[in-house]
């Protein structure tokens, strides 16, 4: 009779980043698992101990936080400007983004006190800014912003219930330009982070309506949208414009071949992609 | 009969960062006032804007974003590794910090869902990776994180909901030696940031026992703490170790001269501390 791994091997070999195909490994019997589990389990924690000695050594920086920065210096290099918005946001904020609650977004959201919550997405507050600069700035008005987002995940593979968002906006002469544009600009930020192997599909999403999405295998890792658009007149934008957003954690998961995204994350269980308790 | 500003003009000059010598100025009456009223605000609000235009055709990055930079750079060179840990944090991390309900900081703690709250300060996350990497890395643990934290405060003045707080700790051989390294690094911090005008004060502070102080004019720009110390314990701590906490945008303020520090956080109504609806 044959076994395979328990259910708590399983779980510690995804905690120490094994490559999927061990995970259905098959063994004569128990001795021959225990024996296995024994060896990888060791040569895991080791590898998992070296990439840690390697942050403390060598990069002394996460690659979240090196992707965020080169992501920063090349869109202000772009003429892109940095914003930083409050990450509690008011109800109304989120109605003026028509997530009401019959929005599918809505059950994902986090409520803090009575009408405030934690942002899902940067958009409400840099449409907010879009306004205000667009009278002082003329066009075209580039802006940005990168940091925390909260969404009430299923916790999958590839989602997280804090994730860092970098959200990109353009606003100015861009009329039948949106998105050729949108595809420039993504490919700006694909090469800041390194990622070649990439595409740009078109798809349609529940609050932006068409949207050019920035895939790689089969993640999605960022989504671009363009205007004149349905949502532009609350927030008082009459001019066209084209923004995108990527969820950081995904490029990391990308650049690093993580099989969770967890390991990307804001965490205490993992640092730089590396198990801790090992 | 002489008259002073209304309660309107009042907020207005505060909004557009008029100099508090201003606020108290006396006028013969009200056609004199509204007069000068007028010109003043014009005056302040080109200032404000000729401020966002800098931003959008020079610096393109806040102060706030630049100062957080510069210390991650400085202190990455100095051997410290940044982390990047949860922004919510459970209750439980909250009682080990001994911030349960009889303390004076659980009022301002917002509580998210029913055992979560948004983290009011980075150090027990900080704790909790202090012992795995001590373990890992072997002494010195030199780390430190920069990011959001929350309390709800009165907004006065120098308090936000909202704010950005660096702290960096190191765990080491340091018995004897914690005051002169806490000072060491506390001069560090302030010259990466360019802020020369600061004193080094001893205090005693709730959770932390005696601190050394980092303080300008009348602001605490940062609060420094040190161990073997009662809290470490429950966390698993042994080591001597020395941290320090910064509020960046108490950095912001004392090097921009600002009066209120509204005008260097998150904000919607402010952006690298001009105002908006000018």
């Amino acid at each position: 009779m044959s076994v395979t791994w328990t259910a708590t091997q399983k779980q510690r070999l995804s905690e120490l980043d094994a490559d999927e195909a061990l995970h259905d490994q098959v063994f004569a019997d128990t001795a021959e698992r225990e024996e296995h589990f024994k060896q990888l389990e060791r040569k895991l924690a080791a590898k998992n101990k070296e990439e840690l000695l390697a942050l403390k050594n060598d990069s002394l920086r996460p690659l979240l936080c090196q992707l965020e920065s080169r992501l920063v210096d090349r869109l202000t290099k772009e003429g892109f400007v940095q914003v930083v918005t409050p990450i509690l946001l008011s109800r109304g904020m989120l109605n003026k983004m028509t997530i009401t609650p019959e929005h599918p977004l809505v059950k994902q959201v986090f409520w803090v006190d009575k009408d405030k919550c934690l942002r899902p997405m940067l958009a409400p507050n840099l449409y907010h800014l879009l306004r205000d600069l667009r009278r002082l700035w003329g066009k075209p008005v580039r802006i940005f912003e990168v940091g925390p987002c909260f969404r009430k995940e299923s916790q999958g593979a590839y989602h997280l219930n804090e994730f860092t968002m970098l959200n990109l906006v353009e606003l100015g002469d861009l009329e039948g330009q949106q998105e050729e544009r949108l595809r420039e600009l993504a490919n700006i930020a694909m090469d800041a982070a390194g990622i070649k192997n990439y595409r740009l599909e078109k798809d349609e999403c529940h609050v932006y309506g068409n949207t050019i999405d920035v895939i790689s295998g089969d993640l999605e890792l960022g989504s671009g949208a363009y205007g004149p658009h349905k949502l532009d007149p609350p927030w008082g934008i009459v001019d066209p414009w084209v923004g995108i957003g990527f969820g950081l954690e995904r490029l990391v998961v990308t650049v690093k071949g993580h099989k969770n995204i967890r390991r990307a994350g804001r965490s205490l269980s993992y640092l730089d992609g590396a198990r801790l308790n090992i």
